[in-house]
């Protein structure tokens, strides 16, 4: 027997066993980025994008479970700072490699070099993505995909691979858009002009017009905007990895006359379900098994759009492309129509049946904190902002990873935010008292204790207004424990909702209009964490809370992560990280 | 006699005997900003500029010499840093403070303070902008106005002031400009939209249309950019200051009916002549005189047209208002003609007549080095860049200030740039090797040694091109010797066209098109000064060199202004500026 067989046997023995995967057959795979503005017609439009490398989408990074990523990136931005968030990877024992400004480590100056190291060590269906301003709906996004460890096998077959980044697209630069958001009185940004599968779509046209009433069919379109072809062979099972990194939009996304069994969600493998279509919320990312067994004479049209939003966005089209037919063949039907905006009871049908497939590690059985964070539409200064618990986050200048490991005074506002909101809080009504106020909104956690968050929607500013808001939790996944609608209360009736037997894990979990989500995690990775509605213009205007974990137990920082304001200062007048 | 006055008489005695004035009268004076991106109608069409507490252009910051100006800048760009250059300020003795990303400090990030604190140790008409990436163009800027140390007097007289700060508008954002400009192949971004006048212009329409044949007439316009009025009484004298932090735009200003008297330039005063109008570049300021002896029951035009380029941007115009008309009656005159964009004699009969005021320290005999500086239009890289002596500057990303202080090793590239260009440079036509290289193009200069530069402009990439390009020198004045044209070649002919007598001192000069432009100084200022084309597009394509001047003599750096890259690491490291 060859020496990589039995390090590949050996490492398939441990992997079942246990977790993180063997460290013999794992890698170090290196990638040299350089990050700029450039001019790209992501919908035949041409504006200006974040791209990497000259391309946009950044390139798809592909890696087995236990691999070490190294991405050296050189911010070749002119004034602004960057940094990349990879959006689903725990960052187990490595918090400064997060990627998100102000809280894991400061931003990348224009000219400079940071090399982010960390291990994938959960197969899965992930993303990478800006975490600074609005970076993100600028384009700067791609995919990461992370296989499983040589020599073992995922537990569902499939004969191919197909992936699919899902975005939205403004042809109003971020800059504006920031602008607008900020300004006093608020501008809302309107919705995306456009929607991009990755990173194509047509904007004031459509492939399929034909189909289409009202439509205008597309003209030649160029290769920046052409639709992405998917490739296929007739009766075969394909794996289609999906992952949305909208700004905006909740999408769904259906296959004329295809069924797709779910088999993945945020890198976790769920309990199979066959659906006709799929919901997926800004932060999500999906595998469905997909066989091609249709008609194989046509092609099909692979069709995205909006949710919980008046749709004032077209449709995103791909080509499934049965071969030997040329990709170019119009399909014979007209692309699926995806569920109408406001059909939430189908979306929640499709949330309430994602379970985790069985071996999947259940819950503590009890928590040792209850957090119950309200969210509402508020004031501020004469703008608009969101709040959590009457909080409205605003991140400081000084990374907290930097400031709470130095111990600085500056780090933390004297205030510790609330764990709780009043039970007389109307969520169905507009909130009385508009007023908020802005602040860092900490979360101090302890090691290993076990955390229950209760995320809690109302009512917006609007009368009869109440949006759907994905939550991402960074550094963790979480078990998604139960939904329920109206006020949570924590009564018995809301203690029945939740489940403990097979829930989830997730890193995103939404809350549905005038509803609340149960969710339960382990303080077990010491770090500073983000926890945040996931719709970019909503981080923006303060969505958002931050988990501090035991940061006294975090590594040795790495100086260059937190070379900026509070903690530079400190640093070069003598303290140690 | 009171103490005020007593101090007030001595400070008079003291300050005509010598510079720098009398402390006894010299205050502090404060300043608290807030830097942000904002909604603005600069030319009545709404667009993003970089305002300062909410205005466009910032606030004038007007103090006596002597005083110490204080600026707490806080940056609230979303993600870019900031800088803030005071333009013709010297900053003796402290180099830090002079705002030039890159080279004096490290742009300060969003949400962060840094404080400016300075000496306006000079009377004169100054301005202040951003200079980082091209954020001048995006409206960061502001006149800074000083007036002579209490007790002291100008040396012309009048009754009242006008100020009037000139620039261009675009409507595209710098965001886009920069790309564009860094694209491979290069993509010129036009000319401006719109010239403005303290910050207003009138796009796509004439506020004297009525005299100018093919224009449409203004409708009404809001007051972010209803023509400037200047109010005056008949049959005074004022000073008009006028200064020009144009992106691209060459301009000449003219009044209508009225003659001017230059007084000053770039805050030295000047042998006064009379004109009909003044050239102004981007760098440049003036006062002149005017005296309102024209028809009191009329008021008048002020006309700023372009200079040098085909002008496909209209004039800008203000109203030379005479009391008590009213200000909104219109001109009986057609706004004045400025003259034709390519009369380069007008222009050169101008620029020419300057000369320094009698009393102005005249040059140093004799300079110890003499440094000649070739501009280029060259290709790298499959973009378009512009070169000095074939090397195109790029900014590096620890500001040289820091990392010369520190002698880091990385500081510099092993090789020194050139002192000379070859005398067979036919500068009449394109280049027959167009290719350069980026390097960082500092020159060592020591302790009070006398410096002279020769800039030579030459031909383009096109047949048949050459530019206009203002030269602006931090940190010092120097003498503008003389011009000449063609190559210059330091024989007997080219030092005959020298002025050791009466040449003006300046801070900024002008190369006309394939000629060449003499200019001398004594490096009596330690710092890292950056000389460079006023052009904002030209110095984002690299048309700049660096003066490292007795770094060794620099005094204790504060550690927040070099708190960034490579400086920032040594610091961390133990090492002390």
């Amino acid at each position: 027997m060859g020496l990589p067989l039995l390090a590949a046997m050996c490492c398939a023995l441990l992997a079942s066993a246990a977790r993180p995967h063997c460290a013999a057959a794992a890698k170090a795979r290196h990638f040299k980025w350089e990050i700029s503005n450039m001019f790209w017609s992501p919908d035949c439009e041409e504006k200006v994008v974040i791209g990497i490398n000259g391309q946009f989408p950044g390139p798809t990074i592909r890696a087995r479970a236990g691999d070490t990523i190294h991405v050296e990136l050189k911010n070749a931005l002119h004034t602004e700072g960057v940094v990349i968030h990879w959006h689903g990877i725990r960052q187990i024992g490595t918090p400064w490699m997060d990627g998100t400004a102000a809280i894991s480590q400061c931003a990348i100056n224009p000219e400079e070099t940071f090399t982010y190291r960390f291990v994938v060590d959960k197969p899965g269906t992930y993303f990478y993505h800006g975490h600074y301003g609005m970076q993100r709906a600028a384009g700067l996004y791609g995919s990461l995909i992370v296989d499983v460890a040589e020599g073992e096998e995922e537990p569902f077959k499939y004969d191919g691979e197909l992936n699919l980044l899902l975005s939205d697209w403004y042809h109003e630069s971020i800059h504006t858009q920031m602008v607008a958001l900020s300004s006093k009185p608020f501008r809302w940004i309107g919705e995306p002009q456009s929607l991009l599968i990755n990173g194509r779509g047509q904007f004031n046209c459509s492939m399929a017009a034909a189909h289409t009433p009202g439509a205008t069919q597309c003209a030649a379109v160029n290769r920046q905007c052409a639709p992405v072809v998917l490739p296929v062979q007739p009766n075969k099972t394909y794996r289609l990895r999906v992952a949305s990194t909208t700004s905006l939009a909740s999408l769904n996304l259906a296959i004329g006359n295809h069924k797709m069994t779910v088999v993945e969600a945020d890198g976790n493998n769920v309990d199979p379900f066959a659906v006709n279509d799929i919901d997926i919320y800004s932060g999500d990312s999906y595998s469905v098994l997909l066989t091609t067994d249709q008609d194989p004479s046509s092609n099909y049209w692979v069709s995205v759009g909006v949710r919980g939003r008046p749709p004032r966005t077209a449709p995103a089209l791909a080509v499934l492309n049965y071969r030997p037919n040329r990709a170019s063949k119009l399909p014979a039907l007209a692309p699926p129509a995806t569920p109408a905006w406001d059909d939430y009871e189908h979306s929640k049908a499709f949330t309430y049946r994602i379970r985790a497939r069985a071996g999947t590690p259940p819950p503590p059985a009890t928590a040792d904190r209850r957090i119950e964070l309200l969210n509402t539409q508020n004031r501020m200064d004469g703008g608009t902002r969101w709040s959590i618990n009457n909080v409205s986050m605003v991140l400081p200048a000084t990374p907290y990873l930097g400031s709470l490991k130095l111990g600085l005074k500056s780090a933390l506002a004297a205030a510790r935010p609330a764990e709780t909101f009043s039970r007389g809080y109307d969520v169905r009504q507009p909130p009385t008292n508009p007023n908020t106020t802005a602040g860092d909104n900490v979360y101090v956690l302890a090691h290993n204790a076990t955390v229950d968050v209760v995320l809690q929607n109302a009512n917006a500013l609007a009368r009869n207004v109440s949006e759907t808001h994905p939550w991402h939790l960074h550094g963790h996944d979480f078990w998604v424990l139960g939904y329920g609608e109206g006020a949570y209360r924590g009564d018995a009736a809301d203690e029945a909702r939740l489940n403990l037997r097979d829930p989830p894990l997730r890193n995103t979990a939404v809350i549905f209009p005038y509803g609340w989500t149960a969710l339960r995690f382990v303080a077990d990775n010491p770090g500073v964490w983000a926890f945040h509605c996931h719709i970019e213009p909503h981080l923006h205007m303060g969505m958002g809370v931050v988990f501090a974990e035991a940061v006294d137990r975090v590594g040795k920082v790495p100086k260059e992560a937190v070379s900026c304001g509070a903690t530079a200062s400190a640093l070069m007048n003598g303290d140690h990280l």
